[in-house]
């Protein structure tokens, strides 16, 4: 578009900065542990010749700290923690940008700029995080100014987050006021699509800015959440010039070229329109001088990768197994005991656990009962064997019999229905979380998003364990998964017969999922309008669906909750999860009558 | 203060004002039901010849409706509910003011002044309630004006909850300008020292404005909260005209003398400050003449009671039974089932039950093991014959045996423990569970707050139900209210012996709960400081607490975070429940070492 700048003259007027970018994995309220990150991360950092290194946000606390924020000795010692990395800083010549809480008569969601062994200033979120699973609003105050530091020679507009997506805000007045360079520090979860967007958001900034961005993102998984890492730096012609790896903790280090902004932006009418600066409503800030002098060149090359993202399959399966490995080890973990029916979901939890953690720490238990099919003990039996993990078979079948005595009395005259079936479901729970209470094996639980809407799972049976891998995963993706794990194995790793049969919990002669639920090409659309995109029985129907079926469908989840108010946490890679994002009452008779 | 303005002179001068307070318990969502409800009041107060008729704060939806805000078709359900309503206003000559949710680019917490069938104004709600159990932040915008109402001839200020808590507001900017009745809805929910916090407010609020206050609230029971009623009018000196009834629904009316407001406001240093006008930074609004006629008196006269509260340990009861029989009943369920062990907790959620749905809505089961002490037995049976309930004995021992000789293989080598401790309370909720799904009785738990904190409860076991009658109520209380009620009866409804008997789960030989945790006198103070204060270890420990006594309880309810997760929602009786407003990170390494 401005092609003159990528000439030799213009060029040689350019300044440059080596930046890193310590795209890390944090834990919530482990102070010493990220503390000893950060100082890793100078370290190498600082043997790369790094100018000006940065960490995601809340990077000190981790993110999202949640409701201990609300105790002072928390933000007492993330701000203990602060000054003991900025210490570490002196005589290292680097400038350091890091995530932690400011206290300044309330808390802030904040970044400081550190360089030297001293604090050089502090910049306060704007645009506080509230909606989905976010409770930013409950925490933090608003911050109400913006700097721009001279960092190097450049100056750099500092923002947090969601300050960078809106389309006016801080950033907007950091580049009217001549930032050179835009850093955003982020600890923005992975959905589908996610990653597209940011990149797309963020491309558009920086060309509306005439300014390179740089872009630091968290990874890892926190309870429900997982970042993706995907650190991003854009020119100021919006195009990527390096993107972070995926799911992985990984310091990023390039050389960066600052043009001279301003000639770019001279043939630009948007930054000349005082209409927008007015809008702003920021005043002119002054400019803290971090560090005047120009970085020095030539320094030792380095080698800069721009990874390509992954394939649409590939991002999700990483995405779950870093959730699954992060629950796990955070917690304390170092085995996981998984109720193995020989049908597709738990097939595929298995195989996302021995991916995550390696088949040694993944147990599998199978526990027949009457209903089970030899084909699902087959099943169950390949899959163990191609996973190499252990199998225990428990059959249920005694304990079994023994409720069906104990409760005979209570139930005379009852015809077998959903009490006899969910006894089997919770025999299961019960066997999985003994073995859980022995041996100290986290149990995790294998229903999926489908069932998870539908309530089609028993409470205490199978949705008994720690932690649910694919809550959020629709059937219908769990399928597409499951190939897309054999292919990359090459071979059946998950027996073909388990992703041929019709699925079925077995749990009464001759069981279909179909009996209870619309077919699941079907269902997974309307449940994905209706749960994710929060369309109404109308709107869906205008789709094309049959007005029965739809019905039947929105029926189900408003009269589950009370079931999904005590699931297990799990991961997400939607939109919206039924998680911190999903908050609908119990008592509720909206549209009871439908 | 002012004696004179109570001298018969001033009186000639005063205007009447017969208002009507409908304190009523909506459902959320049930827009058909709340409309009935709207409308029965509606003709009661014009039969009672009321000028003014206040519903409380989003009183068309229920509070609080929570992501149901994110459904377009429930903004526009909820939109027809108030034009309908609006047109049954005429012909009555009676102004209503109601909550509702306004739409205008965005949706607004909002109140409607309604006569004649025409809406007259809206206000919307300036200060969001945004902490605790409150998400207001998540769906609404923030209102920017406030208005006065001219209504039979006062001047009327109109705001909603939180937006009279606030020492400056948009009330100040109303008194300010001359209102001589402040309104305000609200939906404020119980706990334990809320209604004495209400009062004391507001009466300062009364008298920093020499104003009248109109203070209608919200009654009943939504998932975890109930709200109590306690509607309050308070004179222009801050003193309470009248108290409406605690946790009953019905219709308060008062013949209120709005004296000349403006000549006790002479005599007032505070309102002559200009600087507490700039402050505000609210321009002057126009004044909305709703109805400019005085109302006509006199009127057949009308008797007000003004209720006294109530003592507290009746109090926190009724907030329990209310909070039980609403949440049965909205849900849908007629009969409840509890697990009665003989102890003191499930004795005191059946009482509570009983009192709530009436003793042929409550069945106890009473499940003994080889570890179930002939006096629990005995005191289970002797309960339920107090209690006038069906008492259903389903022994465990075959099931348990069952499971150990399943599991013995796998258990080879280890102690009993932990597992075979939990394998008993489960196979109970297993039972449970199953009379639930054969019969559709809605299971009651019976865990109490001591034990949620420290996770000293089995999930899946004794956790296993719908809801959790006494979830927020600490053991030290359990005791207080058994006694209560015993005394309230006259006798010992509650056997003796169930209160004399050291606490146990009888899960093991001679197990007492201070095997695990220290006394409950010790216990429930450190857990009030922990987790309703958010104090620290050192702060406990200053304040004369035992150092490892101390360390231990943080660590158990630290590590059992992923049991409250999964727990059944509970009725809120103190500042912190673990619900809505208890949300910490399960993956959480803070002080992890302590």
């Amino acid at each position: 578009m401005i092609p003159f700048l990528g000439s030799g003259k213009i060029k040689k007027m350019a300044k440059k900065l080596r930046i890193g970018l310590a795209q890390i994995n944090p834990t919530v309220g482990d102070f010493e542990g990220n503390l000893r990150k950060h100082l890793f991360y100078l370290e190498e950092a600082a043997r790369r010749k790094v100018d000006l290194l940065c960490f995601p946000e809340l990077s000190l606390t981790g993110y999202p700290p949640e409701d201990l924020l609300l105790k002072p000795s928390f933000i007492k010692d993330n701000l203990w923690t602060l000054k003991e990395f900025v210490r570490y800083t002196k005589g290292k010549d680097i400038t350091v940008i890091l995530g932690f809480v400011d206290f300044k008569e309330g808390i802030y969601n904040a970044a400081c700029v550190i360089h030297e062994g001293e604090e050089k200033g502090v910049y306060h979120k704007i645009f506080l995080s509230n909606y989905g699973g976010f409770d930013e609003e409950r925490y933090f105050k608003e911050g109400d100014s913006w700097q721009l530091f001279l960092i190097k020679g450049v100056k750099v507009g500092l923002s947090i987050g969601e300050d960078l997506y809106y389309p006016i805000g801080p950033v907007t007045a950091q580049v009217l006021n001549g930032a050179e360079l835009i850093v955003n520090i982020d600890a923005s979860p992975y959905y589908i699509g996610k990653i597209e967007f940011r990149e797309k958001v963020f491309s558009v900034r920086a060309q509306e800015g005439k300014v390179p961005i740089v872009y630091i993102n968290m990874v890892g998984g926190q309870d429900e959440l997982v970042f993706d890492g995907n650190s991003l730096i854009f020119d100021e012609k919006g195009e990527i010039i390096i993107r972070g790896k995926a799911f992985e903790e990984e310091l990023i280090v390039i050389d960066l070229v600052i043009k001279e902004i301003s000639t770019g932006r001279l043939l630009d009418p948007w930054l000349r329109k005082n209409k927008i600066r007015e809008a702003l409503n920021f005043g002119k800030q002054d400019l803290i001088v971090v560090d005047e002098n120009k970085a020095s060149y030539p320094k030792p090359s380095i080698e800069s990768l721009r990874y390509t993202p992954l394939p649409l399959l590939e991002e999700i399966y990483r995405a779950l197994l870093t959730g699954t490995r992060d629950y796990v080890k955070k917690n304390g973990f170092e085995k996981v005991l998984i109720g193995l029916s020989g049908g597709i979901d738990s097939s595929l939890v298995a195989t996302v656990a021995v991916d995550a953690l390696g088949k040694e720490n993944v147990i599998g238990v199978m526990m027949p009962s009457r209903y089970t099919s030899q084909r699902s003990i087959e099943d169950a039996s390949q899959l163990a064997r191609n996973l190499g993990i252990e199998l225990k078979v428990i059959p249920i079948e005694p304990i079994y019999e023994a409720y069906l005595e104990t409760l005979a009395p209570h139930f005379k005259g009852t015809e077998f229905g959903t009490a006899e079936e969910n006894i089997q479901a919770r025999i299961r729970g019960n066997i999985l979380m003994a073995l859980s209470n022995k041996f100290g094996w986290l149990v995790l639980t294998t229903g999926n998003k489908s069932e998870m809407a539908c309530g089609y799972a028993t409470l205490y049976g199978d949705m008994a364990g720690g932690f649910a891998v694919i809550k959020d995963v629709p059937k219908t993706m769990v399928y597409e998964l499951v190939k897309w794990r054999n292919k990359v194995a090459g071979y059946d790793l998950i027996p073909r017969s388990v992703i041929e049969k019709a699925p079925s919990a077995e749990l009464k002669p001759d069981q279909k999922d179909t009996d209870t639920l619309p077919p699941y090409d079907i269902l997974d659309p309307i449940l994905k309008l209706y749960v994710e995109e929060n369309a109404s029985f109308e709107e869906i129907v205008s789709l094309g669906f049959d007005e029965e079926t739809v019905k039947r469908v929105i029926r189900m989840v408003d009269r589950n909750e009370y079931k999904r108010r005590q699931a297990p946490p799990g991961i997400r890679i939607t939109q919206r999860a039924f998680g911190r994002d999903w908050r609908l009452p119990i008592t509720n008779r909206y549209r009871n009558d439908l």
